[in-house]
């Protein structure tokens, strides 16, 4: 078959003068990723696109040896080669990862023999055991407070935040969220809580100043731990809201609601069992709780260049992998939400911020830094629109836990009309 | 050991002149269930309860024969005993039922080698096929619409109701029920619905007349569906109403939006495989839809009575059972909403409309029917009070589809507030 059969076959649209072995290249770029609105093209200017789109971007090749290495491998390939600045993406960055996000054939599957060894192997090398876990976690969120500080809200909360409206600003949508959580929870003064995975604390700190709670946070991120006692200390609510730097596996007490929000892609497969067991232990039957996490709608893993280079060890479930945290001792579903859309707008947000810092962060880290994380915000945005991506929060509760709340109503009604619904609620239990 | 010791070691308050062996078998029943503050009397007077607490009911058995039955087998001979007017409950029969439903140790288990087996044997004579969910759809709907017209709503709704209050008259909340789906689902006029076993009729006449959308509604009972047609006929909305008596297997055609509410109990586990191709069949990845059915908080079958007497073939699933079918497709989970408590009350209607109507139930079908219905319905409501059966409400969509609301307030706002909300919706798809 000539090359030029290939482009008919296809349909797609070659450049006149491109050399053979660069047409035919590209070409197999096209048959890894499927036919998404993108053009590509190398060094010298030569291009191709699929036709009767018009591409969302521009992807530029530096050299045949990238191209080579995208053909063979594009799950690590892309990441590295962007982040070295070998590809550049003429365009909007995040709109051309949607559009292969969209079209990607293999995005469900396991790929290749070769894929599949090496993601195991990263796995194994990744897993979350005590040791490996302050491993995974220091690679991330002890990157400095200065760092984040840049790009997140104020009270350094890195979570999918919840937008009332998708006006709100950042600040605001954060605010909402830590309130939501603690209303889905129906927090009540003088209630203990587990926090597991706590970040900066900042809802921590807003359950106990807000609901009069008590609450023990666990995290194993140096930076964090330092920094949320450092606040609580200046809040005066040291009294009341204790940070230990310890694994979750280590928890230990007995608590009215046990609370983690986005830990538990933190946690990996294989440990879900320990996560099961401190619950149980934590909150036995009579307790509530909620998980809020980064899940998929089919099983599936975190890119093998995510996991090497932002996030080691992390790992997104579906629902029924979630379930086998709950499960086993019969814990009650009450609600689940999806929050997709609002973590890419979240995202949006935070990279909106990172790139008018992305001087200060090259200074700070390297351009090669910069560039890998602006790829990773854009590309968490991307999947969190198209679905590769979802945020679910799950409000459970034990055996011989109180209800919690008749009806959902009062999460969302002003003032007057919540507390007649909770009356209903109180005359119910 | 002595009987006397017996009783010491379990400190149960034995009736002085107690035949020996009457106190020993009495005994033994508390073993079977664990120390639920009931009080079992035999038909001579004498009766044994555990100490320390007043017993919410006293359950008298009428003879040695039916007292042995019940050690041997209390999940079969319970419900049999209690049908034919060997056992009798004074005091009530719900909270009765509760209270052992709290205690029963078995309640999670799988019970003796001779429980599994008949229990075994009982799926696979029940199997849901096509010709055994038509003999096991018969059995329980096609009873006689009179019949259920007894203590049903007006629009013979027989599924859980949803109560805005928990004072809501049964009218209004199987009303606010049918809405609650329709805006979970957020129906657009002139889109289209399959409907997989549609009761009566109310929820697809519902969507039709107050949405404006076209529906073709699947149910195998031939007396629900005649009654539905009747309906649809006499409202003039057979031009937007289909009511076809079929197998679900046998939909066909594509739809907007997928809708099934109290069916998938019925499917049975080993078809769910059928359920999730006719949910893609049907709205593919651009679709969405609503699952609302009886699940669990652990895997767990139905008694053997109930399956024997009342409902033939049932199961109520997991949460991760039931994503079975919707994962292989990767439908994404928007919410899940868990309204047992809803169920319970709704019960507690049905069960009270019931009693009142109880000499017309015997006269048309004799007392052990009316006594076998008293008791499944009142053990439905010692379920879902207990937490042995929850009530999930799952709302999904297709990998392809359109957001359906930015976040849940519209559901639960008024005219104006909704409107608003409904505008940043739009504003984002």
């Amino acid at each position: 078959m000539s090359h030029s059969d290939i482009a008919v076959e296809s349909g797609l649209q070659l450049k006149r003068g491109l050399p053979r072995i660069e047409r035919w290249l590209l070409h197999q770029v096209f048959k890894v990723i499927g036919p998404a609105p993108l053009r590509f093209a190398m060094g010298d200017g030569t291009e191709l696109s699929p036709p009767g789109v018009s591409p969302v971007a521009t992807v530029i090749i530096r050299d045949r040896q990238t191209l080579l290495k995208l053909i063979a491998d594009p799950e690590m390939a892309f990441g590295e080669a962007y982040s070295e600045g070998l590809i550049e993406v003429e365009g909007d960055l995040t709109q051309g990862l949607e559009a292969v996000y969209r079209t990607w054939p293999s995005g469900r599957g396991e790929g290749s023999p070769y894929r599949r060894l090496t993601s195991a192997l990263m796995n194994r090398l990744q897993d979350n055991t005590e040791r490996g876990s302050r491993a995974n976690i220091h690679r991330h969120y002890d990157l400095g407070n200065d760092f984040y500080k840049l790009w997140l809200d104020e009270n350094l909360v890195y979570t999918c935040a919840y937008f009332p409206s998708p006006s709100a600003t950042l600040e605001e949508a954060q605010e909402a969220k830590l309130d939501y959580v603690c209303r889905k929870l129906a927090l009540r003064p003088g209630e203990t809580v587990i926090e597991a995975g706590c970040g900066w604390g900042a809802l921590a700190l807003h359950m106990a100043r807000r609901y009069g709670v008590t609450v023990k946070a666990f995290n194993i991120s140096h930076e964090q731990i330092e920094f949320a006692r450092c606040r609580a200390s200046k809040e005066g609510l040291c009294n009341r809201v204790e940070f230990i730097e310890d694994d979750y596996r280590n928890v230990s007490g007995v608590f009215d609601v046990f609370v983690s929000v986005g830990m538990l892609e933190h946690v990996g497969q294989n440990h879900f069992a320990d996560f099961e067991r401190v619950i149980h232990r934590s909150i036995g039957d009579a307790g509530r709780g909620l998980l809020h996490f980064i899940g998929r709608s089919y099983q599936g893993e975190f890119s093998r260049w995510i996991r090497r280079r932002i996030f080691p060890g992390a790992y997104a479930p579906t629902l029924a992998e979630a379930m086998t945290v709950l499960q086993p001792h019969g814990y009650a579903v009450l609600d689940v939400e999806n929050l997709r859309l609002h973590y890419a707008k979240t995202l949006e947000h935070w990279l909106h911020r990172f790139e008018q810092s992305s001087q200060q962060v090259c200074d700070m880290y390297g351009a090669w830094f910069q560039r890998a994380w602006r790829l990773y915000l854009a590309g968490s945005i991307a999947g969190f629109r198209t679905g590769t991506l979802q945020l679910f929060q799950i409000t459970f509760a034990g055996s011989n836990a109180a209800p919690i709340s008749w009806t959902r109503a009062p999460l969302y009604l002003d003032g007057a009309s919540a507390n007649e619904a909770s009356r209903w609620t109180h005359a119910m239990s």
